[in-house]
């Protein structure tokens, strides 16, 4: 068993003051503003890894706040194929912690040369990525050493939630936004009081299997699928994150006994229908752990946490117990989390 | 062991008929000319389940054929979020097999009223998305009696490159369709007698397994997202796919020997790219079988078909070995792949 403080586990604690410091961010109100003055009449979003789970939830958050088709970039249509796409009257939003994988400055190259307003979000202003957008958000992490991207996805998060506020003020967002370096802290208490009693049995089911599947809808899909990621890059499960929407299409099969599934629940009408992918994977003999808000307070086992935030705003919060369960699985396991086998922090794609 | 021919093998076998059909639809030439008129700006597809890798394939050949941005629809922001999305001017084309998830029809109906252009690609012209859309194109498949999609889903692709084909004529789909059928059949005489000799070790590896990766790039990540599909409901494996453009950031490290890989590898500069991964894999020990085009006839073990297409059109002639595989892989399991224990063919999603 690795003891901690890990870096990832120091990291994971400096959430809450990372958030704090981007509500402080004066720079991301002067890209709003670039943003409402250009009008796009539909946005597209490029990135990689653990940045293109913080486009997932960009693509449900600029759609719904802001009523503008979005969609991901898929940058061999551009690398690879060649093409010349017309990007003019839209808005192509380019996220990655480094800045640097080659194929996604790529994509900001030809589409602001085609006419797009381009924008990056990165955490680090120097980078090729910054310096090929027009405008670009700076994520504010501070430097991040464990290879699990954990503060810098959160503070992905973050900046766009930001960002969409001050696009249009006014929304869910801005009576949220504040609360959520407190929701961060309290879930961290949360989540450590948690994994010492009903939590530390899905440490040792987790540690225990080869497989793991996670599953949520909505806004926090991006959630099942980073901590899907986290499992499979940290621990080395074979884990695999489902929209709850997707799930009946065939991976229900792989529910069974011995197959840990974690749901990410959010309270409201999307938990309820969470809640039905809960029972389908229960009836087939699967063991299912719950992190979500209000709702799942009474639920044996569950770790209720963020219970006062809209749903658009959970993802920010959801993660962090995932996080910290990814953690505490892979001490269990021997298996330092800081830098796992064959991974570096930097993956660069053409 | 099963024997064959199972519902699944023969409704393979109708691929080439079912294409031959599409070839001459003289609808999709019509609703062709309802997109030319429209001169979309954009385009969002709603799909679920196998659909949804038909809409992978049509984000790609639509954006790199015509230029036009092009992403995915995102159904519970319509309807689950309500969510008022501005789609006017836009294409919104929706693909369902069933013609029958609430959640697609849902979409289809907000963007029609909304002023988008809306195309359904179906199996049932009497379906409620085909009602819901402005124009449908009918995928001419005939019924499909196994639940798992095998020729409904090459028909999707067959209709979309025909689509596309009409959209825009002249570009490298006109040559390459009308060869689509023989190449089809060519590909199921080369995999019946591969999977006799070389790819029956890959059938007794993936059947031995709990476990598979799947990986490709670009026009052929929805090949491996559907075979992976398919080893899941059919088969009960935890088979994921991923672009080799994410495998780095995370995947890789799942890479190791007993773990079966099937790499999907077209010729040219995608399929260097795909090598890059492939050695990786191997450097850790795993195993990968290839199917591809000319470059693997001389690699040891690879299944070589479809050398003359040009790359858009090689999904519609790999999958077709891949599908072959998973079948011969259920009956090695004992497993009647036309009706795995679980599934419905058509699931109604909200």
């Amino acid at each position: 068993m690795i003891q901690t403080p890990t870096l990832m586990r120091r990291e994971i604690g400096e959430i809450p003051r990372v958030v704090e410091r981007i509500l402080g961010s004066p720079d991301i109100r002067e890209v709003a503003g670039a943003i409402v003055a250009a009008r796009p009449r539909w946005i597209a979003i490029a990135a990689r890894g653990t940045s293109d789970h913080a486009a997932v939830y960009a693509e449900y958050l600029l759609e719904t706040h802001l009523g503008i088709p979005t969609g991901l970039a898929k940058p061999s249509v551009t690398t690879i194929y060649g093409t010349t796409v017309d990007w003019g009257g839209g808005l192509v939003l380019a996220i990655s912690q480094s800045g640097r994988s080659p194929d996604v400055v790529s994509v900001v190259t030809a589409a602001r040369e085609a006419g797009a307003l381009t924008v990056a979000v990165t955490n680090d202003p120097a980078s090729p990525l910054a310096a090929a957008a027009a405008h670009a958000v700076d994520c504010l992490a501070g430097p991040e050493l464990a290879v699990p991207a954990t503060k810098t996805y959160v503070a992905q998060l973050a900046s766009l939630a930001v960002l969409v506020d001050a696009i249009r003020p006014g929304t869910d967002l801005a009576p949220g936004l504040a609360a959520v370096p407190a929701a961060i802290d309290a879930a961290i208490e949360r989540s450590d009081g948690w994994l010492a009693e009903a939590g530390a049995r899905v440490v040792t089911d987790l540690a225990a299997s080869d497989r793991a599947l996670l599953v949520s809808r909505g806004y926090n899909l991006p959630t099942a699928l980073e901590l899907a990621l986290k499992l499979k890059e940290t621990c080395g499960l074979f884990a695999e994150a489902y929209s709850t929407a997707d799930f009946a299409h065939g991976p229900l099969v792989l529910a069974r006994s011995g197959i840990p599934v974690l749901a990410i629940r959010p309270d409201g009408e999307m938990g309820r229908l969470v809640d039905e992918t809960v029972a389908g994977v229960r009836a087939r003999g699967g063991r299912v752990a719950l992190v979500g808000g209000r709702d799942v307070e009474s639920a044996p086992g569950a770790l209720s946490v963020a219970e006062s935030l809209p749903e658009a705003l959970t993802p920010l919060v959801y993660v962090v117990p995932g996080q910290l369960l990814v953690e505490a699985t892979a001490r269990q396991m021997g298996i330092s989390p800081d830098a796992p086998a064959g991974l570096g922090k930097v993956t660069l794609t053409r």
